[in-house]
């Protein structure tokens, strides 16, 4: 297997990472996982990442960050209350408290380390910028912008072959990611998106109500459930 | 004191840090440091970067990472042995086997980060593109791509205020850094940028041999020597 045919695809255990990841094994990508620990309230997703990683024979590196500043986010701060809003105000009243500072830039910035010491070809991540939370590293010009970082600071794309950054479920809405999962056969089932932590999801935060609005639109059952 | 006038300085401890930071200062910036254990050969820069920031009335942040990937470079690896080659090529061989893939990518993006969560006005880099290693991203068209990174990926940057990202050494060579260290009272005597770990500097590598040339055309000694 050529280093080059290998993908590194950012992994959080969740709906979108997850089809992201069978999306690109169905495209002949070899994927290697990296899945960050930034302080989560709960570890669950990280499990599911695991397990995912495992059916996928995919190898997982594990990266724990300490960046005690990420506490003004109610997802790493369980002091702070998660927000419950009905799903039409989801993403429509400026970007909520679930945001986490330079998340996603964090997450491809690791990405783009571990691609540039491996040659790997590519990095997959699942952002989406439709059915989503309103976070600015989730859109098109975001991850545009991104791609100019994966070239111009390489070794890889100073040599030429930059690794591209990849976000096939950029332009989806749930219901078109979970028909997507579908078709590349991705194990929802070990999937976990909920951002509180009990044994089972609340139902009532951005994450719970977007997935249930895929499946729903979808017509189609969440295994995981 | 405005977080808007706050600026996150990624700071090593070496000459071109330090200066940067005393440089963010004379222009009214309220410095920030923040330092990344990355797995360097000592740490020895960390102890300066403490001791520089102590000076400077700077709060640190230190981030410590654990990526084995990056055990292929030789600055982070100590079974690979350090370059040793005549000034005139350094540079100019390709890139060189100090390179840690993606260093200046996850520097920035914890800046970023970090910007993002305090709402700081600058991120303060250090890096410089004349006398220097020939790492890709110490190169303007990446600085220039993740300053785009840093409009696009922000909460600060979606409300029309992002982080600028500043490279006040980006083109000056090392004669004009010394100078300018001089001109803003940067303490030098503080810093260190050999990149092995000895008590004293070996004098042989990039760095020592890049910081040396700056005194000598500077025609002024090293305080740290």
């Amino acid at each position: 297997m050529s280093a080059r045919k290998t993908a590194v695809v950012l992994l959080s255990g969740g709906l979108d990472s997850t089809t992201a990841l069978w999306w690109a094994k169905s495209r002949g990508w070899s994927p290697v996982g990296l899945s960050v620990r930034y302080g989560q309230r709960h570890a669950r997703e990280l499990s599911a990442a695991r397990a995912v990683a495992r059916r996928a024979g995919a190898p997982l590196h594990e990266v724990e960050l300490k960046l005690p500043w990420l506490a003004v986010s109610s997802l790493t701060n369980a002091r702070l209350k998660l927000p419950d809003v009905p799903l039409a105000r989801i993403g429509r009243g400026g970007i909520p408290s679930t945001y986490v500072p330079g998340r996603n830039t964090v997450f491809l910035a690791l990405a783009v380390s571990l691609a540039d010491a491996i040659g790997a070809g590519a990095i997959v991540i699942g952002a989406n910028a439709l059915d989503y939370s309103g976070y600015p590293d989730c859109r098109p010009p975001f991850l545009k912008a991104f791609a100019a970082v994966a070239r111009r600071g390489t070794r890889a794309g100073a040599e030429g072959r930059p690794p591209r950054v990849l976000a096939p479920l950029l332009r989806l809405d749930k219901k078109g990611i979970v028909r997507l999962a579908r078709r590349v056969g991705a194990p929802l089932e070990l999937t976990w998106s909920c951002y509180a932590g009990g044994g089972r999801p609340c139902g009532r935060c951005d994450s719970c109500r977007l997935r249930a609005k895929g499946f729903r639109e979808a017509g189609t059952e969440d295994p995981a459930l």
